[in-house]
């Protein structure tokens, strides 16, 4: 046997405790918190911001009655192959390619998975074994280190700088590069940037293409939140650039944006070899995304004239809104360049910052996302998902800084 | 490193090949089967075995109307835990505890997956390490196998007994024992067995049940065919024995008898150890079951009165019919005790049995699933899931005949 590559099981479910995961907030007993309360509990609307609020923005228009009529086509949709629905594959890679800038072919280098997180999580059992080094970037996606250790790899972390102006903010190529040259064979990282909001820029795009293609690299690259781009900002496709590596892979969804996370659907598109194995891995994993709900997927990228300009619209106002509300009451938060997360930073506070969290759920009716989950030392952010109504968010942020105050050190 | 433990990635993938598995026939090249056919396309509808046709045996009455009831939920059935939502838990407790006649904590020993497929992965992800020695039974659902493989355990074979009497068949407990002596931790089965229909007795599961409590075993059962049992037939439920192993889950699922295939929905209860982990697990490999399609499961066990009785008898006829044109044509075919598969022995053929299957597929419009699926050496026999229009499945198994005729050796 072998001890240094062997974790028990035991060790392995460590690992991937999901006490404070997004949702999970609900199993957690509060009865310890009065030793450490101090205060009333604070009125208000109670705001769930460790996820969107598919009730504040609902699902894309018409994509319920596809579901419908995914239903009615019966068999030809209850079992699609494993990739999913040769016609919707065939539909999505065009669209696909045009938004990415670079084109997909549906046979061989697309497949539908149960959310982006089925996607990550087939790219990752994909490319990673045990010993696999992997690159991952901090803060990032709690998802991607929980899967590289469970696949048994061995996690090479590099930063990220998000506290400064959208020009000095990003990842260390140097750190990257070194890591390559290390012998670091896979690198995932998510762009916009799952908690801050920050956008790779074209050059840092165009480098960390060039560089894992001199490497050998395989690149991971979660665009989950790519159509929520706010005004006056750029966004670089990694797939368009004129140097890639032969094995890489793109995942979105429409989860985020276009609020369809009730449906479990996600996209993963590139090199055959990988999508190809994906397939496999799916076979066992849970066979294919639920047939009927792929034909949701119809009505992505083809929503009514003007709706996704307004979703953006509304969520532009609603950060702006939050921005303020942090920044004046003294918590640093960075400009999300897209998506719907603010990651604000707390002074140092007289509880310990796992209870503050808890505190905030149990006080003051907010629940958000520690920041531990994004990075290992990041104790003093939470995560918040602000795809919520605007009122509420508001009064709920308003409650946030009240918190802070309470409990400054 | 560790040579004798690492397999590389490709080796990983190679295990898992889906060529033959059911549904992805469509993906085969056929251009090289000229050179092996002889005689003409035979007519006919075609009939694709490998899974049931929902068109014929339509889901559930009520099950869209309950997913599209979920949908106008909102956000509370989009974002449900990751083991899935708490109030569809309390009730599916309640009747998946009737029903297997020992009570089911919602709370801590209940998750619901993305199919019976999601729970197995989850299942053998939460207890299969490298080097976990796991028994399988040959054959068996082909995933079981492949599970094993991919999460680095050794499989530990032992047969099924299935060309005989009701009385006759079943695995062999000597072989089983003597495996769990030697450092088996893990035993995954199904019943009603899949491929062959054979449902282990009441002896045979409470000797396993001891067994396994005795070696301290972990037991994964799966009865997903478990509703769809023939006019004569006792079942008996692993979990019910007054003698089990402290770690335990079953698996069960509305996909086969009820048609829900479509929604993606499985559950698996048992021991809260190791529903906590295969939650964990399913946090990082797609979050939850589809939040929508979740509440279909509330048609689960609340089926019209005397649906599932007429389901029955009508896989019951067909069932008859199609051992009766099998048995007639001089194949091998046990009567199945429950399910909807059939699993019938061709004699030797002049081509080889997987140009055989290929060729029944081109020539004879039949698509069946090869046995070497299911187990290693079975390749003169064939899956035939029999949940199809009846009169084209009895026309689709009289073009099998023929055909083992044409290429009789």
């Amino acid at each position: 046997m072998c001890e240094q590559h062997m974790k028990t099981i035991d060790e392995k479910f460590k690992a991937l405790a999901t006490d404070h995961a997004p949702g999970q907030e609900v199993r957690q007993k509060t009865s310890d918190l009065a030793a450490v309360m101090s205060g009333d509990i604070l009125g208000g609307v109670p705001v769930d911001f460790s996820h969107g609020d598919v009730d504040a923005f609902p699902p894309t228009p018409g994509s319920s009655r596809a579901w419908n009529d995914g239903f009615s086509c019966g068999a030809r949709q209850a079992y699609t192959e494993y990739r999913g629905s040769a016609p919707i594959r065939e539909q999505l890679a065009a669209r696909l390619g045009a938004f990415t800038e670079s084109p997909v072919d549906a046979t061989s280098e697309l497949i539908i998975t149960p959310g982006t997180q089925g996607a990550l999580f087939l790219a990752l059992g994909a490319t990673v074994t045990t010993g696999t080094r992997v690159g991952v970037v901090e803060p990032d996606y709690f998802a991607n280190r929980k899967l590289v250790e469970f696949f048994g790899g061995e996690r090479v972390p590099s930063p990220l700088r998000y506290k400064g102006t959208a020009a000095q903010n990003g990842p260390d190529l140097d750190v990257i590069e070194s890591a390559f040259g290390n012998g670091t064979t896979v690198f995932v990282f998510s762009t916009p940037n799952n908690p801050t909001g920050v956008v790779y820029s074209h050059a840092t795009i165009t480098a960390i293409a060039s560089l894992a293609a001199r490497y050998g690299v395989t690149l991971i690259v979660d665009q989950l939140y790519s159509r929520l781009l706010y005004s006056g900002e750029s966004y670089t496709h990694l797939r368009a650039c004129k140097l890639v590596p032969d094995d890489m892979v793109t995942i979105m969804g429409p989860s985020k944006t276009e609020s369809l996370s009730g449906f479990r659907l996600g996209v993963a598109f590139g090199s055959s070899k990988l999508i190809d194995r994906m397939e496999r891995l799916q076979a066992i994993v849970s066979l294919r995304a639920a047939g009927y709900n792929q034909a949701a997927l119809s009505t992505w990228f083809a929503e009514p004239d003007g709706w996704i300009a307004q979703r953006l619209r509304a969520h532009e106002e609603i950060r702006d809104k939050l921005l303020g509300v942090f920044r004046s009451g003294g918590l640093q938060t960075t400009t999300p360049q897209a998506g719907s997360y603010l990651f604000p930073e707390f002074p140092p506070l007289t509880v310990d910052s796992a209870s503050f969290v808890r505190l905030l759920r149990h006080q003051a009716g907010v629940t958000v996302t520690p920041g531990t989950e994004f990075g290992p030392g990041l104790h003093q952010s939470i995560r918040l998902n602000f795809s919520q109504d605007s009122t509420s968010a508001i009064a709920a942020a308003q409650r946030i800084v009240r918190m802070v105050d309470m409990y400054r050190a």
